[in-house]
């Protein structure tokens, strides 16, 4: 009898070439350390509770309350929750039927779509249509299903920067497509210049390969980048000119650490460019309650709002929506109330300010000092983080160093951030899960560790930073001579 | 320029071809017809707390404090929450790391997955390892992960019930592999017959289609029946010759309305039956928080086993579940709470088991009356539903009836559902979507209205039913003059 269905070579091959970083050899490891009873820092994904961010409370309670609706029958309620936070979850439970134990809609619960497109609309100027927002399981589900609908096969290319964040090449691999890589400039802070988009994609159509959408990951993740206006009006004439889907990933649209470029969405842009290209280029934004100042990963919940795509494709997503039946619904309201925060007035209003200034004063100033003591370091240059939640210093590897992680049998970038690992507890992810150009290495952290953490973690890195370069750069002189 | 990639002439044909009818046409109609004010009983799928069952408390009161774990700190707390669920809450909180907020394992939290390794050792007899228990998001996403490891094109077949629950077809269809159907005997109360797979195997090699996997959902959806311990076993050496990978859909084993056939799973069935198949037959078996007494579909949780898939298979589905980052953490801990609830002794067991008791007991009596009921009507017959939470009466559609429907391009029994929902509000699900023998009709009902609206559901059911036939036997008679 022949393999079993379930035995390894005998998966789909899709399934196989997948590769996913974020969670791969060095998180393993990690873990491993950790159960043997090592401190492990976990910089390795975007998960700032995990690292000791405290919930925002007004949101808590609302979805406490919702989870347990027979509180708002108890006298006593008001003892442990504002009033406004009581009003708030008897709105949201009237939106529902059910409360949060019913599937919703497939598309997400209708009320908390229309809040979603007011946000938008308030933040862009251009009115919204709930019927084109769906509420996901995270951004990254929604992402996933958006590609699902668009990759055929393997002729079939996705745009997507490099470095990227691996969620894109590992669901392209996963779906069959190709991944078509346009490089963004180290050296002009990760800048995206379109005439690279314009050979990446001529290099593509060599080699066969139909390219059908273009990933813009803005704030940058990993690179920290925030993209111009300008910048975006020139991606979105490409987009045009070559008749792409634009996947504008917009997770990070909170999370700014500089004055000069404030976020600006893909869909304001196209709005202001006026037509044909507003009422042509097809363009589907992600966004997600897991970033920002709110944090809530594990609550998994996101929207992708769709400009351009026509009903008959809406009816598609809508449908292959339907067979996992609805998104959770506690996250849907999570996802209402951080697009209808308290308002000016409200009884929560001034904690909630001022929790969530705290959040974000701190990262703004975490991402200087982290940047700032990566510079300081042997052999290690930085980009400022300019936004979203990671630093992504080169490093720049002695030739021996090279040299040794080859005979290991390691990639340089995965040795040298073993030995950080196993040095420090510092746990993070190599450059090549995310791709770098060939010959240069970095690594990925988040900026999320506690402030009061950061200076000793920074001495850490650079003490054993330092000896490292030391070690292998002694290596080279002695072999030369 | 040719057609963008979001067009619907440009889409991936698998999405295209999927279809799903637990919300389709039917659903969407009804969706209209309750915009337009008219009163809809939502029995399309299996959603109890939209019609009305409430919440256990225990449960909801334990998540509550989870989401707010301040109130904990609160003097006040003992006010609004039992002692037992404050010490539980404080247990799952010290299972996390970060609280609701913060990314999980993407396999689950280890600490639950620990609960439910031991809730399967005290139900089956045999030990369970969770490492080998992967928490999701529902029960469809499980079924969606391993289905997608398992079919590599449409050469690669997968044994399906009909009627089938349409996940199973819908995914089938998503990925590109082949559905092979066995048929299940309405005469014998829906049960399998070994001998139908073998032919349905033949069949399908005949067709150049590789058979990898089986599906079996016990107890049945939409049929209700549940198998016996003998048929089980059947089953398994079945897959044993055939080397099939056995899916085992047990999201309903808490639903058991008949004392002959209780509940009893694949896993234990094959443990018993030892060596060879007890370590060869690869089996994964699902369960969820929607379904049983609890209805928490909104929440998104579920689990599933793994048994005899080697650890290089289990590396790579760990690796998939890594790139969507973590299932939702709320509902991960209503399954910790689902495999371990109240306990004799503690303050909230007498609650906890008068609450269950009363849901269960009242499924028991809604089955009884909704299968007599259809039995009750002109041209239809019903099997008892012995399990799960649906009927799925057979509809004799005259002679006439299906002209009629075929002259306005509808399927016949999607027809009878349309006319239905249209005079009585009944939402229901045409067989067609779940797959019957040519030229037979169903439709598929929940069980779950209220009990007390029982009654004039089916008057309303067998006026509207019994009117239809009389006027399309009628039209017979007449055109036969």
């Amino acid at each position: 009898m022949g393999p079993k269905a379930l035995d390894y070579e005998s998966l789909n091959e899709n399934v196989k070439k997948v590769q996913y970083a974020v969670r791969g050899e060095l998180y393993l490891r990690a873990s491993e350390l950790q159960k043997e009873g090592k401190k492990i820092i976990f910089t390795n994904v975007g998960n700032p509770h995990a690292l000791g961010q405290k919930p925002l409370s007004f949101p808590r309670q609302v979805v406490a309350l919702c989870q347990a609706p027979f509180l708002l029958d108890d006298p006593n309620v008001g003892m442990l929750f504002p009033v406004d936070a009581i009003a708030r979850a008897k709105h949201y439970l009237t939106l529902t039927t059910g409360g949060l134990g019913a599937y919703s809609d497939s598309r997400g619960i209708p009320g908390i779509r229309k809040e979603v497109a007011e946000f938008i609309g308030r933040r862009d100027g251009y009115p919204s249509d709930p019927e084109l927002i769906f509420l996901t399981d995270g951004a990254s589900k929604g992402v996933m299903q958006i590609l699902n609908c668009i990759i055929r096969g393997e002729g079939d290319g996705v745009l997507v920067p490099v470095p990227q964040y691996p969620l894109y090449s590992a669901t392209i691999s996963l779906f069959g497509g190709s991944l078509v890589p346009y490089y963004l400039e180290e050296s002009a802070n990760w800048g995206l210049d379109v005439n690279d988009l314009r050979q990446a994609v001529v290099q593509a159509r060599s080699n066969g390969i139909t390219v059908r959408a273009m990933v813009i990951i803005n704030p940058g993740n990993p690179t920290g980048q925030c993209l111009s206006e300008a910048n975006l009006r020139e991606i979105l004439r490409f987009c045009f000119h070559e008749n792409l889907v634009l996947l504008g990933d917009e997770v990070y649209q909170q999370n700014i650490y500089q004055d000069e470029r404030p976020f600006i969405s893909a869909r304001k842009v196209l709005m202001e460019m006026g037509p044909p290209l507003s009422n042509e280029v097809q363009l589907v934004s992600f966004h997600t309650v897991s970033k920002g100042y709110w944090g809530e990963c594990g609550q998994r919940g996101g929207y992708f709002e769709m400009t351009n795509i026509p009903p008959k494709t809406v009816d598609e997503i809508y449908k292959i929506a339907s067979i996992s039946l609805s998104p959770n619904v506690p996250a849907q309201i999570f996802m209402g109330l951080m697009v209808n925060p308290p308002k000016p007035g409200d009884i929560s209003y001034d904690q909630f300010v001022r929790e969530s200034k705290g959040i974000l004063e701190s990262l703004r100033k975490r991402a200087r000092i982290m940047t700032d003591g990566f510079n300081s370091c042997r052999n290690v240059v930085c980009n400022f983080t300019e936004g979203a939640m990671y630093s992504f210093p080169q490093i720049r590897l002695p030739p021996k160093a090279i040299e040794v992680a080859k005979k290991a049998g390691k990639v340089p970038d995965v040795f040298y951030c073993l030995k950080l690992l196993e040095a420090t507890g510092i746990s993070t992810v190599p450059g090549s899960g995310f791709g770098q150009k060939e010959g240069v290495f970095h690594l990925r952290t988040t900026i999320l560790p506690a402030e009061e953490d950061m200076p000793a973690i920074m001495d850490s890195f650079k003490k054993f930073n330092d000896e490292f370069m030391e070690q292998y750069e002694d290596y080279r002189s002695y072999s030369r001579m």
